[in-house]
C-alpha cells in the first residue's frame, strides 16, 4: 500500500467517528501524506456575543485539519498542545479552509501549522499544533 | 454601579447573543471581576475519532472562560491569540469546569489563564490567552 | 532531608556547572520547592541595535529561573519549550528579577510561569515553561 | 533601492547596535527580503548546568535572525513574543544556524518562524516570533 493510501485510509477511518466535526459541518480532504484541508461555513450556531464566530470553532476546525495531517502514518496521534493567532474576524455564512502542514516530526513528536483562510483568501488565523504518536496503529487488522 | 455589577452587566450581555456556547451547552458564571468560569458536558456530538472530546471543544470552554473573563470592564475585548495544553482527554459525559483568571491588565493588552477540570478535579488542560480591548463600550445607551 | 533542603542543594549543584548564567552575572535564590527567583542587571553588552535589552536575554533569564524551579526534585528535568511575551523593554543599568513558580508538576512534564520585573516594580515579561523529567537524579552518590 | 538593499541597509544599521549579538559570537547574513540568518558557535560560557547550551542562548540566536528578517522594510519593528521548542541539545562547539523566514506579515504584525540547526544538518529548535512595527523609520536622513 503506498504512503498517500495509508494517509487516506487513516483518515476515513478517523472520520468514521469523528461525530464532534461533523457535527460541525466540516469537511475533510487528503491530498498528500502529512497534510490535510478542513473546510467548515460559519452557521448561526457558531457565531458568539461580538457576531463572529467564535474563536473555539476558529481552533475546532484547525484542530481537525491538524489531526487528520498528523494521523497519516497508521500510528494513533494525539494533539498535545495548540496555539492560534486570531489575525481576522470570520462572519457568518463566511466559507473557511484551514490547510495542515508538517512542519517537523520525529520518532514521537510532531509539528504542524494551519493556515485558516476565508472564501475571498484573506487569512483568518494561524495555528500551531504540537502532536504525539504512541506505538498503537490506527488501522486495526 | 460597582465594579462587580459592571462585570455581571457586561456578561449578561455578552451571553444574550453568544449562540456558539449556548449551542454547546455552556453556563457562565461571574464571581469575581476579571475572572468567569464556564461548565460544559461532553455530548455524543463533541467526541472524535478516538471517542474523547474533540480538543477544539475544550479550546471552545476556555476561550469562552478567557471571554466573560476579560469583557468585565465595559470596554470591548476579544482574543488576539490562545494556547493550550492537552494533559487529559475529556470522555463522553464528563463534566467540566474552566476557571478564568486575570494575569496581566494593561491600557490594550490582557493576559489570562484558564484551567479546566473534570468532575473529579483532575486537570484536563490548561490555557493562556491574549487579549485586545478597544475603546468602544460594551454596554449601549 | 527536608524537600526545601533538596531544592537547595539541586540548585547548588547545578549553580555549579552553569557558566552561562554565571557570564551574564545571574544570581539564583531558592526560597520554596518548585520556585526560584533569579536576577540579573543589564549590562552594555546586552543591549541590541534599539538600545534596550536583547530579548533573547530576557528570555535567558527567565529560562535560568524556571530550569532552577523545576529541578527542585533531585530527578534531571529539561525545558522543553518556553514563550516569552515582551510587555516593556528593558533598558541599560535595569535590574530585573524574574520569579518562577510552578503551575502544574505532573509525572514526567511540568508547567511553570516566570514574571520578570524591573527595578520599579513594572513588568517587562510573561514567560511560561514547559519541563520534561527523566529517571536520572540530579545529586548524585 | 531595491527591496533587498533596504533589508541590507536596515541590517547594518541595525547590527552597528547591536552588542548583544556581537558579544555572543553572532554572525548575520541577509539573501532575501523577510529573512535572515544567524549563526553562533557554542563557547564554554554558554553552557548551563547540564553540559549543553542554555536554552535562552538558543533563543537569542532565533530571535537576533527574526528581528534582522522583521526589520527588512524601514520600519522600526520590534519582538512581542516569541515561542520555543528545544529538540535537540547544541553542544560545546557545535555551530548553529538559524534561518528566519516570513510567514505573515500585516499593516502591523507580522509572524515569523526560525530554525535552528547544527553542524550536521541536525533540527535543534523550531522558534516563532511575532513583531509589531510602528511608523518610525529604521534608515535616518
Amino acid at each position: 500500500m503506498t504512503e498517500l493510501k495509508t494517509a487516506k485510509r487513516c483518515a476515513r477511518k478517523m472520520w468514521a467517528g469523528d461525530k464532534a466535526s461533523k457535527a460541525l459541518g466540516m469537511k475533510v480532504e487528503i491530498r498528500d501524506v502529512g497534510s490535510a484541508t478542513a473546510s467548515m461555513t460559519v452557521r448561526e450556531d457558531m457565531v458568539n456575543g461580538f457576531d463572529v464566530c467564535h474563536g473555539g470553532l476558529l481552533f475546532a476546525l484547525a484542530d481537525t485539519a491538524f489531526a487528520f495531517a498528523c494521523n497519516a502514518y497508521d500510528r494513533k496521534t494525539v494533539a498535545a498542545s495548540g496555539n492560534i493567532e486570531f489575525l481576522r474576524p470570520a462572519k457568518l455564512g463566511d466559507q473557511l479552509r484551514a490547510v495542515a502542514a508538517e512542519e517537523h516530526r520525529g520518532r514521537r513528536t510532531g509539528y504542524y501549522k494551519v493556515r485558516i483562510d476565508n472564501q475571498d483568501g484573506e487569512l483568518v488565523a494561524l495555528f500551531r499544533g504540537r502532536s504525539i504518536s504512541g506505538e498503537e496503529q490506527l488501522l486495526g487488522g
